[in-house]
């Protein structure tokens, strides 16, 4: 817990984590390979337990805590994938796994955190409140503190989707991951940068919430703003930790429009037949908007989760 | 050509299509499971090529026809996905596909069919235009005509579906397919029959388009009727090859309703995070409407396919 995340912990997490998760499948599809030029695959994690990656980090951070860590159970604040994912993991663990959420959060997510046994304390919708809620939850329980991007072990989760990815195609030439906290992508370029392979590695975040591009172009680690994106998994800033790794490994960070993410995200459903939420569709959002990147180019594209809340 | 299917037909077809044909995954679904109280083993049909099983028997009549049958390509009716399927069989053979459809075919389907290089000829929406049709289409180009279910090597190729299945996973106990013109149950009951296991096989279909219970109730096929269910792959009649088959070999052909479809149908979106076509859908409605036949068993269900208008 005290080390920062590499290429190693990520290997140990991929061990650590083998008897819990999914091994997602890589799929193609011919008919979007001949409109973008590109060749490429995509990594199901909509298959993945609980529906996104995020269980590869939570799965991590629970199994690598000392008994006497995990004795009081685990607490996070997130309103998306990862509280679900906590509570998953912690149920594994046989620990109790405390979430603290905004009272406006979807009632899907509210209901798959209730369906994993965890412990759902609202609040009002805002930082401050989120945060002093988490401390009291943490003062009453003791319950260890789980950070849904911005911790060691639960990067080093996130890059095993990538490990994956390399396992059952060497020969990729480019990884596409979307960004939100920086999770995915930090634990994806520490495991690309691991290897000797001359891998290039992008983020791929909406315009309308392009806080890692404007991090990255100014050196300086820019606040979340509030947007409109249909990629609300998306909407997170950096963390100091994640804008370091970023910083230092990544090709580049590309902004997709929200025409482009619909695109995408209709492709994903009509020609793999798979349900991705829109934050899975943005690397191929990417894709579509700057085909000139990734012409001829074997391109791994995470599909980072499915869980969209259906009409009716 | 002139031998009916059997089990020994449908292992040649294995071998036959291998090349072509994607083996597609068995999935499951632990909240799916607690839901139905069954232990549901899902077959991605709809991630077979072309998004559905037909392509498994268009490959297997495709690539059995001799040089000489093939030198004139082939021809179909159809306005669904075996259209599709048999346009790019064709064009993996090399040979020209010539596909009738009415005027009044979705979009969709037309483009899939012209995607894959096939030849479409436009008729009226009755049976008899397009039997005038398609023999005009045959007498013109010499085309070998193949039909969308009753036809011996489409059947074994069908069959194939439930082979893999049983290759990963032979404890299942039940299979259940639904039920449209009787190619794909009539596959599968071949499969299982041939094979020493005790397994139940159950047909579903729509009670909107529940001409098959209804041949098996009075012993007589009946004919299909105009219906509105949302399942449209299954608003066909058997065949008498088909009909034959399922007589002898079934368990019982299960009617859903289109209410339990279209639950079956979100929760193959929402669990399993698969795009299903109603029709697809059809083997978890009936899982959902007769549970007490499935409770505690290994459930094998076939998603048929994946190929759905999508709105916008």
């Amino acid at each position: 817990m005290i080390n920062e995340p590499d290429f190693y912990g990520i290997l140990q997490a991929a061990d650590r984590i083998a008897p819990y998760i999914v091994k997602t499948p890589l799929v193609q599809s011919a008919s979007i390979n001949q409109l973008t030029g590109a060749r490429c695959f995509f990594k199901c994690e909509n298959l993945q337990k609980a529906g996104a990656f995020k269980m590869r980090g939570a799965a991590n951070a629970v199994f690598s805590l000392t008994t006497e860590q995990a004795a009081n159970g685990v607490a996070t604040h997130s309103s998306g994938n990862h509280a679900a994912a906590l509570a998953l993991a912690a149920r594994w663990r046989g620990i109790p796994a405390f979430i603290v959420m905004p009272e406006t959060a979807p009632l899907i997510k509210q209901q798959a955190v209730k369906a994993f046994g965890g412990h759902i304390t609202f609040c009002q919708p805002t930082l401050e409140a989120r945060e002093a809620t988490l401390k009291r939850v943490q003062e009453e329980t003791g319950a260890c503190f789980i950070h849904p991007y911005d911790h060691p072990e639960v990067i080093c989760g996130q890059g095993t989707a990538a490990l994956e990815m390399l396992e059952t195609m060497p020969e990729l030439e480019t990884i596409i991951a979307p960004v939100g906290g920086g999770g995915l992508i930090s634990g994806t370029l520490l495991l690309v940068r691991g290897t000797v392979r001359p891998l290039q590695v992008f983020g791929a975040e909406p315009a309308l919430a392009d806080d890692a591009k404007r991090s990255l172009q100014t050196g300086i680690l820019q606040p979340a703003v509030a947007t409109a994106t249909i990629a609300d998994g998306l909407r997170t800033a950096l963390s100091p930790r994640t804008f370091g790794i970023i910083s230092e490994h990544i090709d580049d960070i590309l902004v997709v429009t929200e025409e482009n993410i619909s695109r995408a995200m209709r492709l994903i459903w009509e020609r793999l037949k798979l349900v991705a939420e829109p934050s899975g569709a943005v690397p191929l959002a990417a894709v579509l908007q700057y085909p000139e990147k990734f012409a001829g180019k074997k391109t791994g594209l995470i599909i980072s989760g499915g869980n969209v809340q259906l009409p009716g």
